[in-house]
């Protein structure tokens, strides 16, 4: 299909910029025009969700030639994008050495460890010299190593004894034992450690690759941290989703089909809406006050509102920190005292804004009928209240999450400014009713 | 300061644990509790904020010594976390050449790629054969080389004529000229590239290390993937407070002052708060329909709410997609469609849920009056109407940010909803006055 040699005008670079336009079809289609060495980095450089779409338009020597072409770990990663039909069939076209590594790397989540991991590391002994295992390396380096940045020492049951970065053996005299250069208080993650946890490590410790390792101490495989960069991403694409309310989209957002996209945010969209109609009810207790005085009615938005802003930040703070691991499940009573004073002076500020609004409005245009001055007061306490009401809800339900097994992520600023609005309107219409009874009510 | 050798008690991994509940004072003296050889590595997995913090706080000849221990880059991002007169004592106690080339990186902007890159990476000439190549980066290993995984090939004036992978230069034949084994068609980053650039450019092509360029060609410096980790995981946090409505914060959350944190989130809640200061104007158009029926005030939260969900949803979905290079601005049109069709059918969804809700409390309590059914009409018909307003706004406003030069990730989901709320309200007392107008009201 690829028309190698021969010149079609389109380039790697032009179809980079209109790939995320073009559906299944059109990608395998403009894909099959670039030239074959054009082809070859293009399509490492995809995603395994379009290098799939690719695959599967392709025919059957084609398929098999590209998917040939990837790591054992990319290929894993394509397969688990298709039909498990196409799948098997696929997978039974592997030479039998790379199926076995693809078939191990697919038996982990996909979002573990031992999911994300290369079965292509660079291996030594710790009885060779470091001249010894530089040749020995040089022998591994021939075939498709993913890094041999690092090289690891195992014994003969291929447990883990240490790792020597490659750059210590080189700068080595050329004949000192591996086991002197060897450092054995090195970091490595158990093969079901989530793909989150991965990614901290490498950051912490600013490394390139960690080695992978099951619960026997046996050596599995390695995770590059080019593999971790996608990881961030995507988990940072994720939690940006449920923070707004909806399930995290699977695909990029313009190749989601409508009614995948529809269903993963009316879900949620339909939670919320419920929750709302508490609000309504809430409302409707307090039929009588509204009748009776209908400038209340007119501040419910304004104070509903900011209790859900301020507490869609605190809630957004607390997911980010507990993400990079800044904050623990202990740290809770800390976090709850810190939220306590920043709601109550972002109240007071709040509460003074609106104090002087109505006022100013009251005072000039007597906008608000006869009690506009106790109207204002009865806004500014319902808007502190509220306010810390939405930090303090902000900032426990992460925790709460947590402490209940789910992720704290899913603590959407929607979420919390639907609990915080029924609160607002019990607090705004209880404080209107002891304010103003007698006069307005 | 430092215990070398004396047994404290206190160990890296234990410091870890408690270090984001420490203070800076705290922290210096943790610091100075642990074993000389704990403290290297602790020391160079800290972030620049908390080493700037320990330096800050230790007597001369240690800090010296601790500054000295990073490697250029490291040494200019922890300087620039520091006052002024302090990072200038200790730039001036740097030996030369390191002050040379420290003053050079914080010359640029943190957060371009010239801010980020280290100018310790391996060279070698073209007209030098592999096995030539490989004995020179021997002896360039044993300094600190931020790593060996790609060499770089410079001509006389310094200008980047190739890379080779280590890798490859490693299992060529011995005496093939590096001009043989090089490609002239890398990738790199201009100096001046921002760095969420230089994160999507590392990632598309699953590099370990890209060489800078400045405007002439010459190589100034490599960007390594780890550093880009932290960079997509920075970006990543900043663009989660922006979604929140507030400006993101520098340090980690429980580090940053409380004075800084309130003034950080005050902004955006007043700016909201006086948007929705409009929607009490807006009602306050009507209240007069309030006031003859009073049951319309209460869908008020249920309708504004519904219409800044969806709204904020959409704003996420584009903001995200952008910040990964899936969405151009040429793309505007393509999204607006799309997301004219989403908010029809999440509309269709939610006034469906509000029409049925409102019959069957009507029906079975009579809960609103006489016009029950005519109300649950109008609430179902300004969901769909509030609902496609919060798609349209949430979906346009990253495009026009990002069209006056603004970043797109300000489009927060709460100022997206303050801005839906006043439509919203427009909408649903505007339906009401066509559909009750002669009966309720």
């Amino acid at each position: 299909m690829t028309a190698a040699g021969e010149t079609t005008g389109l380039s790697a670079q032009d179809l980079r910029e209109i790939w995320p336009v073009l559906d299944a079809g059109e990608r395998t289609q403009g894909f099959s025009l670039l030239e074959r060495e054009e082809a070859v980095d293009f399509f490492q450089s995809l995603s395994a969700f379009s290098q799939a779409q690719i695959v599967e338009g392709l025919h059957g020597s084609e398929r098999r030639l590209w998917l040939r072409s990837l790591a054992p770990d990319d290929a894993a990663d394509l397969l688990q994008e298709l039909d498990p039909e196409l799948r098997t069939e696929l997978l039974d076209e592997l030479d039998p050495p790379t199926r076995h590594e693809v078939a191990a790397l697919m038996a982990y989540a996909q979002d573990d460890a031992g999911g994300l991991m290369s079965p292509r590391y660079a291996r030594i002994r710790s009885e060779q010299t470091a001249d010894e295992a530089i040749r020995y390396l040089r022998r591994q380096a021939r075939d498709q190593l993913e890094t041999i940045y690092y090289a690891y020492v195992l014994d003969s049951t291929q447990r883990l004894l240490g790792v020597v970065s490659f750059r210590e053996l080189f700068a080595a005299a050329p004949d000192r034992p591996v086991r002197e250069l060897m450092s054995d208080s090195f970091i490595f993650a158990p093969d079901d450690m989530d793909q989150e946890e991965v990614a901290r490590l490498l950051a912490r410790h600013d490394l390139l690759a960690l080695p992978v390792v099951d619960a026997a101490g046996r050596m599995k495989g390695i995770v590059t941290v080019d593999d971790i960069v996608d990881v961030v991403q995507e988990e940072a694409t994720e939690d940006a989703h449920k923070a707004a309310g909806m399930q995290a989209l699977d695909a990029p957002y313009l190749q989601t089909g409508m009614l995948e996209m529809v269903r993963k945010r009316a879900v949620w969209l339909t939670v919320l809406f419920l929750g709302q109609t508490l609000t309504a009810s809430a409302m409707g207790h307090f039929e009588e006050e509204i009748a009776s005085a209908v400038v209340l009615a007119l501040f419910v938005p304004l104070i509903v509102s900011s209790g859900g802003n301020s507490g869609s930040q605190t809630t957004t703070l607390v997911i980010r920190a507990m993400a990079l691991g800044e904050v623990q499940l202990r740290d809770w009573w800390r976090i709850l005292r810190r939220e306590l004073v920043s709601g109550l002076v972002l109240g007071a500020i709040l509460a003074t804004l609106g104090l002087l609004r109505i006022v100013a409005w009251q005072t000039f245009f007597g906008a608000y009928g006869d009690l506009g001055y106790l109207v204002a007061v009865t806004v500014a306490a319902s808007l502190v209240g509220v306010v810390v009401v939405g930090t303090l809800c902000g900032a426990m339900l992460p925790f709460v999450l947590r402490l209940a097994g789910a992720d704290p992520a899913s603590a959407s600023a929607p979420f919390v400014a639907t609990l915080v609005d029924v609160s607002g309107v019990v607090i705004y219409f209880t404080l209107a009713r002891l304010l103003l009874s007698g006069s307005l009510l």
